[in-house]
């Protein structure tokens, strides 16, 4: 998507091949910072740091990482090491296993000099391919955005709310969530989004809002307690959220709150979608009780940074100095809660049945 | 109770009876700055600016501004009109409407000159008499939290959540929903509180975490997102809460999210407490669906104030600069979700029968 009209990815290899370079999401909305990871120490930091975030984004930039570490050393025990550091960078989304071990899937049975060279390859493959997804879910999306639209009065904007970011920034381009929106708006639709703010990292009120803004999509933010007062007085047409790992009976792991949201659709009578590209799904855990949930540091809780009057990035602490905090960073819908699923193959009910019908190749391994 | 060793209630007469001082809650958890009210012009600042906040510091805060009123102008008709601009502050809170009329019912039938004096004494009368109710009503919360950690393993902490400020700094002193827990921890109960941070005003961030930990009650601070997730592994064994108006089918009005965090307590068995003393009771609503919700400025969502490591008080903005935001300032939690209000008179039903049970004498006017 387009940032003041120059198009961009999240992630995109370096002329000479050596290195990546990101958006560091971490400096907006209130700076475009490109940041320049030239090894998998630096990738890892990255996903750490939550320079890039959002389960597909988080397992492109672990792909390309893996390919730096096999660049310094591509032995058998180098790979299996570097994939067991990378997927500890993150515990709870899904596609970033799934990336590393379609690399080390693929650059297993070659020559070891070659091994670099070719993850590269598969990373920037599995970037393509993101990209070619998260299109297919919007276009699945906005068919249902249609048929919801098509039950409003004329003039009346679709109503959208959605938490976290789930839009390019999360992904290489599109979004998953976000995907939908994008391709409504792009069609000529009246969408308008309620942002959540997302506490405590605000990916809501920093991303989301940053990239449907950029896009001139219409917006607002919200804190993430307004959601289901909006519901309560009609104000919400649909919520649309993405996800980091999907079990196969269709619970969902998804950025912490999303599950608050989803009781008020329910209560309300709102539908409630997730959306999510393939490598989200988890087809070898039977429910979303046994998806580990990340605890990250309680000073992301305590210090929140924005922009100073005068255009510093200042962070400042926003509790008692000694009160402790918790930060729990993702929670699991379970799948009574979903309206939907929407993938790049199509829309399914959240469950094993309907995840198969779209994806009857797992059949095996979700057994 | 006490600030470092010291105690306080949130709002004092001054020693030569012509204004009050209240503790300037803006300024908290950071720095303790005390105010000076000194006409109803001030009072009615402090109310809209949230110096002082908590529907019943609201109440007997209007009850001094509306005297400080008189004192400049004892007519009937500058009565009326300062008890419209007292309520004009704030809409949705009950007891600032109660307080004034009442103040209004004492002092219309005395001579001019004797009116400014009486309606003084009444405002302090309105303030004693909140400690007591919010005395009682920690007593009645207490049996019922006795109750709850009587069905838990020896030892074990009782966990509370709770959502917004309803302590001693909402009141005069003890609190609503927190009274319960200065009386489970003065009488040597294990009692841990998982803090709501209650964004976008941080009240639990900021003062309820404030105020207990100067009384060193064990708490965790937690984004308004975490709670659902908290409940859903049992680490919630009950939430409590604070109301602005209660109508007499025990809907509740409270700070925006509290809906969110009732749902996830039905939906995980949690009990789910309501604490209030009987001047929140609005007894001519039928229903929370005619409450009326204030806006608040859209600056509370985009803009965070917190301290900087330097000490200093800093404001940031947290959003993109064009984004607009939306920020309703409370929501309505039906009262099948309320598992028991706590008054000064006992426990009850979220209903008007439970509600006319323990205050018959209003059973007419709900009529």
């Amino acid at each position: 998507m387009k940032i003041d009209g120059k198009p961009y990815r999240t992630i995109w290899p370096t002329q000479d091949g050596n290195a990546v370079e990101v958006i560091d999401q971490t400096q907006l909305p209130h700076q475009l910072v490109v940041a320049r990871l030239a090894s998998e120490a630096e990738a890892s930091h990255a996903i750490k740091t939550m320079q890039v975030r959002g389960a597909p984004l988080i397992g492109v930039t672990g792909a390309y990482g893996l390919a730096m570490a096999l660049r310094d050393d591509p032995s058998d025990a180098a790979l299996d090491a570097a994939v067991g550091r990378l997927l500890a960078t993150r515990p709870t989304a899904y596609n970033l296993r799934w990336a590393l071990e379609r690399v080390r899937r693929d650059v297993a049975p070659l020559a070891k000099h070659e091994r670099a060279a070719a993850a590269f390859e598969v990373a920037g493959l599995i970037a393509d391919e993101d990209v070619e997804l998260c299109s297919a879910i919007g276009d699945h999306g906005l068919a249902l955005f249609r048929e919801i639209a098509g039950k409003k009065r004329q003039g009346e904007s679709l109503n959208i709310l959605t938490h976290c970011n789930a839009g390019w920034l999360a992904c290489v381009d599109w979004g998953t969530a976000i995907a939908p929106i994008y391709k409504a708006y792009n069609a000529g639709m009246s969408v308008h989004v309620y942002v959540d703010e997302t506490r405590p990292r605000n990916q809501g009120a920093g991303l989301t809002a940053y990239e449907l803004g950029k896009h001139g999509v219409p917006h607002t933010v919200i804190v993430d307690n307004a959601g289901g007062h909006y519901m309560q007085r009609g104000m919400v047409d649909l919520c649309i959220v993405g996800t980091d790992r999907v079990t196969i009976n269709g619970d969902v792991a998804n950025k912490i709150g999303t599950y608050l949201k989803a009781l008020a659709a329910r209560d309300n009578g709102v539908p409630f979608f997730v959306a999510l590209p393939s490598p989200t799904i988890d087809w070898a855990l039977a429910d979303g009780a046994a998806i580990p949930i990340e605890e990250r540091s309680p000073d992301e809780v305590r210090f929140i940074a924005g922009e100073t009057k005068d255009g510093r990035i200042e962070t400042v602490r926003v509790t008692p100095r000694e009160s402790p905090a918790g930060n729990p960073a993702f929670d699991v819908t379970p799948a009574r809660l979903v309206t939907a699923l929407i993938t790049e193959r199509g829309v399914c009910t959240a469950s094993r049945d309907g995840l198969l019908k779209l994806f009857p190749e797992n059949a095996k391994r979700s057994a």
